[in-house]
Order: structure tokens, then sequence, then C-alpha cells
């Protein structure tokens, strides 16, 4: 197994980039580093025909709220410019006829692999969530709702669980506005506990794409926003996706 | 369901806490604002007796790195002051016979409930981790092998899986070390992708205990120490268990 890591990656960013496309770095406005545009990254990403089954859908363990609000945002991608992002089982999925950059290769794809945050298969135990995107805003909404097996404190959520959805939403949010793929840093503030069971709502901002960085922030909220559950931030290091040669 | 948070348990921390004991804050020194020793916290921790399963023992899914310096860690049980913790399906099998402070009482214990980091239950398939800590050193040092339902990229461990990992290893080493019940902060330094299947072994220090709260430090990283997979710090909240006064 190739074990190369950020450091090496960083380099290998910038000889490949940089030599062919000096501009690049340190123009601040540009959404990636790399020319592909979010229409086109949001296109490759939410496969139109696909029999993968999406995870990102209600189920009958979805409370009210995240039932409701869920509805009031698929409204909204029909007239406001939101995408509701489909999520699989595994990141290899939605990477489908592409690969990793050099280094970061995936071993054998004969075991059964689970993206963390769908590592569960039972409805209303694990995560439930949803993304919807905004491409022009940059902007990200995840609906959360823990179940029984993301506990921490008794009858309360992880931490560990909210760090990692966050990091998830980081990560779509990074990849769809601007080819963003790894975390660099995280960083979190918890406020209160969020129930097992009720609703946790994300939004995620873009705050600026710079020196091939994807620098957001999170809130994580009540539905009605008057309890905040924790706020973030979150680097991502921008690397581009190639095409399969041979498939 | 009672939703109390953190900036209202803060307060009534102070407020129970400052009057009958007023030199607790700012006495730096002291391992818990409540008395208890940590000898205390970790016999309170490993119950002798139980039927319960603990999840922290070696089974076919671990690799030989992990084996062995699990074995290494064993022997150091018997001499070197280490501790071996047993880890259980859920925090409410390890807070037997006590409660949570006012405000942050469970809910009902109906369902099924498991802590975050277990909530996987094939061996190898999630998360495999084994806690060892020293209370004279207040020092944790966590065995972690991510399954290949924890992955992010392809091949290798989710960021989310290792920021949960890191929160509960400081999570225990905060109660054992001082009564540190809640995460009041975490922040990540991301460096290198973790290989699903392979160890990377956790290092925690307790920097300093004040003002109520824990400030400690992470280091994750091969066992040769040769690639730092991220550091990490994290500060929780001390607050006291209580006794039930009826069970």
């Amino acid at each position: 197994m190739i074990r190369r890591g950020f450091q090496a990656v960083i380099r290998l960013g910038h000889h490949r980039v940089l030599p062919g496309a000096p501009h690049v770095l340190p123009r601040l406005n540009r959404t990636s580093a790399f020319g592909s545009s979010t229409d086109s990254l949001v296109s490759r990403f939410c496969l139109e025909k696909t029999d993968l089954k999406d995870y990102a859908l209600p189920n009958a363990s979805w409370c009210p709220d995240m039932l409701n609000l869920y509805q009031e945002f698929l409204e909204k991608t029909k007239t406001d410019g939101w995408i509701k992002l489909p999520s699989f089982k595994s990141n290899r999925d939605h990477i489908q006829g592409l690969k990793l950059p050099f280094g970061l290769a995936a071993t054998s794809d004969k075991s059964d692999w689970r993206i963390f945050t769908r590592c569960l298969q039972v409805e209303g135990q694990g995560y439930e969530y949803v993304i919807f995107f905004h491409p022009s805003k940059k902007k990200s909404i995840c609906l959360f709702q823990p179940g029984p097996y993301l506990e921490g404190a008794p009858g309360f959520a992880h931490g560990g669980s909210l760090a990692a959805m966050m990091d998830e939403t980081f990560s779509k949010t990074a990849y769809l506005a601007g080819e963003g793929l790894f975390t660099l840093s995280l960083n979190i503030r918890f406020k209160n506990l969020i129930p097992v069971g009720s609703l946790a709502v994300l939004n995620v901002d873009v705050e600026k794409i710079e020196d091939q960085k994807l620098y957001m922030s999170c809130i994580a909220q009540s539905r009605d926003q008057q309890r905040v559950y924790a706020k973030s931030s979150g680097v991502f290091l921008q690397l581009q996706l190639e095409e399969e040669l041979s498939q």
C-alpha cells in the first residue's frame, strides 16, 4: 500500500500545477486551481443515471423537523439554485471514472468499503443526513439527525459524531466549490449537546479560496436557531482528480 | 427531553461548586474540582466484576503491529503503572450507579444505545481500539486500527473517524485524570492519511487543569513514529457525576 500524505501531496500539487499554469497561485478569486467549473464538478458528482442507492432520502426514522426542512429545501432546488446531493455508500462511487492524484491510489476494491458517515445500515440507528449545496453562493446546508448508535453522554450525540459530520459536509462542499479534497485542519467549539433523534442544521460557508486551500466555516444549530450546538472552521487542500485512462 | 447545554452546565457548575468550596477555583494544581482522586475514579471506571463485554480485547482482525504493541503495554500494566481501560458498548455502562449532573439527565433506557466508537459490531469492520491510561503521569495511549467502514478517501480512514477517536481518547483521559466530562473544543491538524487496516498510535497528555477545564494534547502517528497522522488539542469541562440515590 502506498502511503503518501499531505506534505508529499502539497509538494506534488505545487510541482504539477505551477510550471504549467504559473498564474494559478496566488490568484485569490479563482474557484479552482485546476480550471474545473463548479457546474462541471456538480454534474460529475450528481450522476443522473445510476443504480447506486442514494442514502440521502427520507425514511421512517426521520423526525418531523427533518422531514419538513427537507421538503422546504427540495422546493428550493426548483427555484433557488439549491442542489440536493446524492450520498452513496462509498466515496469510490462518487469518483467513478476518476482516479485520485498520484500517491493516493486506492487499494484493492474487493472489500466491502463504506464511507464513515454511512457505516450503519439500519435506518435511524446511526447517521441520518442530507446535504444541499448552492453552487453560486458556495454554501451548504446539512440536515443531521444522530441515532442511538452515535451516543456519547447518555441520550446525546458523541462530540466525535458531530465532528465527523462537519468534516464530511466540509468535504463535499470543498470538492464541489473548488476541488478541495483533503482536510488540513478542523477546529470545533462545542456549545450544547445534540439530543439523539433530533435535528441539527449545519450551515457551511466557503469563506475564501487561497493558495490551493479552501477556508470554510460551519455553525450547527437547532432548526429555530435558538440553540447553537457547535461552531467550527475547516481548511481543505485543493487537488485535481484525474480521468481514468483505461477502465 | 431536557435540553441543557454547556453554558447552563458551566453556570450550574459555578453555582454548585463555588459556594460550598470557594477554594476550588483557581487552584491550578488540583486534579479534580470535586475532590475525587484519580485512583477512585479509575477503580470506579474499571469494574472488577462485570458481565459486560469488553470490546478492547484482541481479536482476529488486529494487525500484527496492534497485537504486538498491545502485548507490550499489557506487560507495562504489571510493572509501570499503566492501566488497560475496559470499553463497554455504552457510556451508560461506564457510569453505572452514577448519574449525570442535573440538566443532563439521560432519556429512557429502553432503546439499544451504543457509544459512537463501538457502533459497529463486526470485528475489524469499524473501530478497533484499546486505551491504556497512566494515572500518575496523566497520559493515555490509544491503539487505533480503522476498518473499511471508516473510509474517507478510498483506502484511507475518514478524517472524521480520527477526530472521533481523538475526542473519545481525550474524553476517557479527561474523566479519569480529573472528572472532565464534556468536550469544549477540539482542534486538529491533519498531516497524513491513515491506511485502513493499519495501526495509528495516539499519545495523549494532560497539559494542565485550570478553572474547571482540562487542557490536553494528542499526536497520532505510526508505530515507528516516522509518520505523523495528525496533531490535536482538546479542552474538557470538569463536571461531577453523582451517586444515584435510589437504584
